[in-house]
């Protein structure tokens, strides 16, 4: 990788920009399936202003900064559709086990001692650290304290979506239902303006929310026109459930609640109809799959390639660390199409440009910023991350896409630019200090283990 | 990482030895599921001599090497189960493909092109490279060109069992059966007393081939006590096929022919009766799980729990690169495991510490070879592997082995040993010219893909 100043070409045709980043391979994910050879993006105040012919941008471009990618695929950065990112500070703490005992006896409890604004602060910068690393460069957040985690994002210049929490019962966060609503909207009015950060209303999930917050919900993301981020159909029980307590399956009953449109972000999903893939289909819904997560905790799987060709918008998340381990798009893509291959009966199915595709325009349509980022395109945000493809692991290359799903790993992401700042260079953190990271992570697992 | 003399101590008692490696966790595999906190691992002619705390360790030996690995955990080196190693060079070539048209419009044809010597050193010796710094230390091989294998194994001290390929129809490794049969002894006799290689006869598939060929297999791996290594029920139609053509399922078929026994490595059973499972645990079959190769290809799912809990030896391997399309065994360790509890339909099945054990000692079982590798025990082989997990993605550290399994990747190992030589130190491969392999690998694609 190299910097410096532009070939000046014909003077009379230059213009000068911020940012010109010339790489092997473009991977612009629109349109689909394209992979650009030797081609450049030019980069000016955080947007995308041309993707061409390198020797065409160096002719009609005069940056400030030039970064040479000469064995890399350089791609839309990814979006994680979903994550608790809090909670990257309890990776690992318990395994093997299914939802409902990971959570009482073990998520619930540990939260129940350590869950506060300086938890949510240091999980949060130990999750931009390792999704920076990993080539992610926005997420749709869920967990409490979320003015916390929008400081936390803020501070470090990353793009999140970040779910107001609303729960029926007292946290550290609310103590009522007023409560919650009172504060989602309070931290809601005090990000207004913010460039990379949104919000969304987050209901935890149909058995732990009330009829009548869901219609307060349903209000307000009308009004404010703000996302609805909700975990639906994650295990068959949750369904059961919903049988015996309400006599309808927990979609029917948000759909009854007015909550089944374009604004609903429709998390896990490994319970599902054909015609609720066609009520989704009709209504905009956008389903998150979390693969991963759903088989550590047998959750189920979502089928997410009919999904995809009921002509629902796909979207991949990771979930929590605390259930995955990890916050890996990488691993989480390659799963997804693996295992999406033998759900759909199909090899053909989910193939490698397609979950590229759901990873990053995909969650990025889910959040509601499908016009800002998720492809490379000109008027996007400059929200990029380029991967190194001349390790030994992904050699040799016959197809791009391919090598960046069935064989790249995360580590071999070596920029990242989020809306045209660079967060991560040959590997470094630009603004965060790992040193300091893994040692507050340190004293949280001492704090935690110890109860 | 440093190197130096260790403290003396106590002289009277003090052995020489040639390595001692103290490491912040040792993770021996047997006994099951342990995780040894500020351990040495004490290495003298390749062999593994003590395994203790690294305080006793000063005081008693007194090494002529000494590694420190204040942030990792010192596993037994990974065994693959199954490879198709020479196929490095095939990675990616054809992807989002059912088995069959796979193999028939894409494999075979690059295979009758360019397989030959040449290749098959090529492809091996790349794999070599990718699979130390994955911290894998052995392989189980099956491909053409055993000799040439075998000689680049030996070139670069990588352990190995080698299969000596029998089908029934000419290839560029042999034109008939007895052309097979007699290459398969001479390379069998040439490899006698080489201390990291041993053969295995490897029969393609029960579709490709015939009783007789079965049968001659059959009394000479009894007589030469040579492992068999077949791909067996790898797919449902192979069971439908055969019982048109045989009149019973493949693995009545070899059942017949004498080769259900404690020498036969089944690779890949993703159709398995529950009677087969009981057949293969009294009669010490090893069966070896490619889960990710296996939904890539639309195969099926191994029933890897059920099998293990049926008393069968569980062992795991990545398949060829031209699949999978990597030999990322962590990568292979976590998607089992995460696979493993849905197919099980139990979130407890298939736990870190039984799949890391599944690819360390059941692996090396499967080989023939678990009294020699596969856990950290004095007198067995120093084959050994260090990962690094002070990075942000494997903090913070409630159990190392959940960590080494759900959160780390195969790129936080810093060093590996085979036999007590260091083959990879500081993530810098010792003896493999990286630069070299990537430009031959390079060369092999233009050759490939222009065709």
């Amino acid at each position: 990788m190299s910097a410096g100043s532009s070939d000046a070409g014909d003077l009379t045709a230059v213009r000068a920009v911020d940012l010109l980043i010339e790489a092997r391979w473009v991977v612009p994910v629109e349109p689909h399936g394209v992979v650009l050879d030797a081609h450049a993006v030019v980069v000016d105040g955080g947007c995308i202003v041309a993707v061409l012919p390198i020797a065409d941008a160096r002719k009609q471009f005069s940056p400030r900064e030039r970064v040479v990618l000469d064995e890399h695929a350089l791609m839309p950065g990814l979006v994680n559709g979903h994550v608790h990112n809090p909670m990257t500070l309890m990776r690992g703490l318990a395994d093997d086990l299914a939802l409902m005992p990971w959570l009482q006896e073990h998520v619930w409890p540990a939260e129940s001692r350590v869950v506060g604004p300086e938890f949510v602060r240091d999980g949060v910068e130990l999750a931009i650290a390792e999704m920076i690393r990993g080539g992610t460069t926005c997420c749709n957040e869920n967990y409490f304290f979320p003015d916390v985690q929008a400081a936390t994002y803020r501070r470090f210049g990353f793009r999140a979506r970040i779910g107001l929490p609303v729960i029926e019962f007292p946290t550290a966060w609310a103590s009522s239902r007023d409560e919650y609503f009172e504060k989602a909207l309070e931290v809601h009015d005090s990000l207004r303006g913010q460039p990379l950060l949104g919000t969304s209303f987050a209901p935890h999930a149909p058995y732990t929310v009330s009829n009548e917050s869901f219609e307060r919900i349903q209000l307000l993301s009308n009004q404010l026109d703000l996302p609805v981020h909700l975990h639906l159909h994650e295990t068959a029980s949750e369904i059961t459930d919903s049988l015996r307590d309400f006599g309808m399956r927990p979609f029917a009953r948000i759909k009854q609640l007015g909550l089944i449109n374009e604004r609903l972000i429709a998390v896990h999903m490994t319970q599902i109809t054909e015609a609720e893939i066609a009520d989704c289909a009709a209504n905009g819904v956008s389903i998150v799959h979390n693969v991963e997560s759903n088989m550590k905790l047998l959750s189920g799987f979502c089928p997410a390639e009919a999904i995809r060709r009921g002509g629902v918008n796909l979207a991949i998340g990771t979930d929590g660390c605390a259930s995955n381990n990890d916050l890996d798009m990488f691993g989480e893509m390659r799963t997804a199409a693996l295992v999406g291959k033998m759900i759909a009966n199909d090899a053909t199915a989910l193939d490698a440009a397609t979950i590229l595709r759901a990873a990053t325009l995909g969650s990025a349509r889910a959040v509601g910023w499908n016009e800002l980022i998720g492809s490379i395109e000109p008027g996007k945000q400059a929200d990029l991350a380029a991967v190194r493809l001349d390790d030994i692991e992904t050699q040799p290359i016959y197809n791009v896409i391919s090598q960046l799903i069935y064989a790249a790993g995360r580590h071999q992401v070596s920029d990242v630019w989020i809306a045209g700042q660079q967060k991560l260079r040959d590997r470094q953190l630009t603004d965060i200090d790992t040193v300091e990271v893994v040692a507050k992570a340190r004293r949280w697992r001492e704090r935690i283990a110890a109860a």
